[in-house]
């Protein structure tokens, strides 16, 4: 692979205006960060507009911190507790409503884009529902843009395929590969398993039955399937550029490798402690793929910058039109992957009942 | 919890000699970095007698770089490529040969503990064949000591139970717990089960059953289940002393949090980059727990002074007897739950079929 210019276009990115829908009941700390990555997003972006999805005073304190002539790139759509089902858990209905009418702004052309942090379930499944799945795909996949000394690295899934399956995995390393092609701008996309060791056989069952499909996978981009990884490789990078696992391990061994930069750089280098996480928060905004519109989650624990960044990914998803672009790339693929989802971890394996 | 001195007799670790088996020919760097490993270790350790398990000519290279009085604190077994079952890859029968010669030399009594790095696979069955495992135990689990801001952070499985059962989870807690209290000197050990939300429910099926399974079950030295932890929860430290999952996730998370070290600690603090790594040194040799016997498994990837801090361990188990304290403390919870091992995923979950 080599790794052209970031932007497709060869230039400077595509500017123009982005509306980006943002959750502001998603996140552990909702919705003080929200508001918080809003305002900082808008200073940073001067094309952005933001509606704001949640209640009427969280939209209020970013709209009155913001100059007067910012005011008119920010719009609210008003979700407050008393849209729900009345008797579930209070938390539970605010963030299913906001999430949920986040999705259907960008179903109904309202918004271009949509962020939301906290419960990725929540998230991912509203917008599966609101904006469908791209054909044949049976799950969405979560993909992080991990930053290691050679460039990003893709992982996914890390958060939506608990229980993971063959055809899920498969599916998400063609999803992978167009996008580090369309949005990393990496040709010919080395696409790697992971698995707990590199010799070919390693893991556990789905992976030696994952890794005998991907093996016979055409993927897209001109992507190839390298083999297995190891857990070192995502913070390294060298041997993948998009890295496949299940979403429990994928969201584990993400949150791990947050958690041990914040040590270190914390340990090694107090002074920086403060701004250092930040420098890596392209790994908190995970891109949705497999859903057809431009989506982007967050941790729960994403902090103001942390939103922040996610906005900037969901405009510049929505500005260089990366979503129909991945899905152009993958449609055949994911639709011929489906239609052979009959074949079982049994198969590849080559076992007998 | 309250860590007390590290050292359950309260004064300095007992010494003695300490007569450990190692395996020359473990790892990737094999048998290079054992060579220097080896070396370090006898420097650190007057009272450390190694018995070098390999080759004749790698074992003559450690002897003849020590000084002259020091070379009674080595013996030597031979093995090399002449012993094996012939038509096999060459150095999968040299690997099989050395780890089970030096499980069985502490089988005999000729050694106290026993020290390979590498496939942790053929590690951890040459132990359990050759050793035995203890009395109910499944399956035996590896144990790294993860630092952290707030002290080790046990970690396991890492790498044995790569299709994990409930059963398997649950013992591991049992001697997770047990180990914490005898090795790490913690009081009320807290047992966290690693998941990808700390909410009850969160997690794949495996989890949702262990997380009710250890609600249920009695951990000894006192510990307690504490509920679920994230993948941040294993380098910050803070919520659990002992933090169990299956060998996959727990190998694939270590190894991420390992590279993620690494990357941070280069990049922040470029003059500290050599000698960074060797501060977390703990985290790369994981103890055998449920065999019975001493066992330290390091990394393929451990360099000499990981493979010195993978002996030190190891003559640490064999000093402060902590094998047959674990195996104490764990015996009679062990052997109830592997009686009560029918209790499937699906009882746990309240399936009905």
């Amino acid at each position: 692979m080599t790794r052209s210019d970031r932007s497709p276009h060869g230039g400077q990115p595509p500017s123009g205006t982005a509306r980006i829908a943002v959750d502001l009941l998603g996140g552990d700390s909702a919705p003080a960060v929200v508001v918080d990555g809003a305002l900082r997003a808008c200073s940073a972006d001067p094309d952005l507009h933001l509606l704001l999805v949640g209640p009427r005073e969280s939209a209020d304190e970013v709209i009155g911190a913001l100059a007067v002539h910012d005011r008119e790139r920010v719009s609210v759509s008003v979700v407050d507790r008393t849209v729900g089902m009345g008797d579930a858990p209070m938390r539970h209905v605010r963030r299913e409503s906001t999430v949920r009418a986040a999705a259907e702004a960008v179903y109904a052309g309202r918004a271009d884009a949509m962020v939301s942090a906290g419960s990725s379930g929540a998230a991912v499944a509203a917008s599966a529902h609101v904006l469908g799945r791209l054909r044949g795909v049976r799950r969405p996949g979560l993909a992080a843009h991990v930053p290691t000394p050679h460039g990003p690295v893709l992982l996914l899934d890390v958060g939506v395929t608990i229980d993971g399956t063959m055809l899920e995995l498969v599916q998400h390393a063609v999803l992978g590969a167009a996008y580090a092609k369309v949005a990393l701008g990496v040709t010919d996309p080395r696409v790697g398993l992971l698995s707990i060791g590199s010799e070919p056989g390693k893991g556990d069952r789905l992976r030696r039955a994952v890794a005998v499909a991907l093996s016979d996978t055409v993927l897209p981009a001109g992507g190839r399937y390298i083999g297995l990884v190891e857990g070192h490789d995502v913070p390294r990078g060298g041997p993948a550029d998009v890295i496949v696992t299940d979403g429990f391990t994928g969201n584990i061994l993400l949150k791990g490798i947050e958690g041990a930069t914040a040590v270190s750089t914390v340990a090694a280098h107090r002074t920086e402690a403060v701004e250092a996480p930040h420098v890596v928060a392209a790994s908190k905004g995970a891109a949705l793929l497999g859903v057809a519109g431009a989506v982007v989650v967050c941790h729960g624990s994403a902090d103001g910058p942390d939103i922040a960044s996610g906005i900037a990914l969901a405009a510049r998803l929505h500005r260089e039109r990366i979503i129909p672009a991945v899905a152009g790339l993958a449609d055949e693929l994911l639709t011929e992957l489906s239609s052979a989802g009959g074949l079982t971890i049994r198969d590849a394996l080559g076992e007998r009942s």
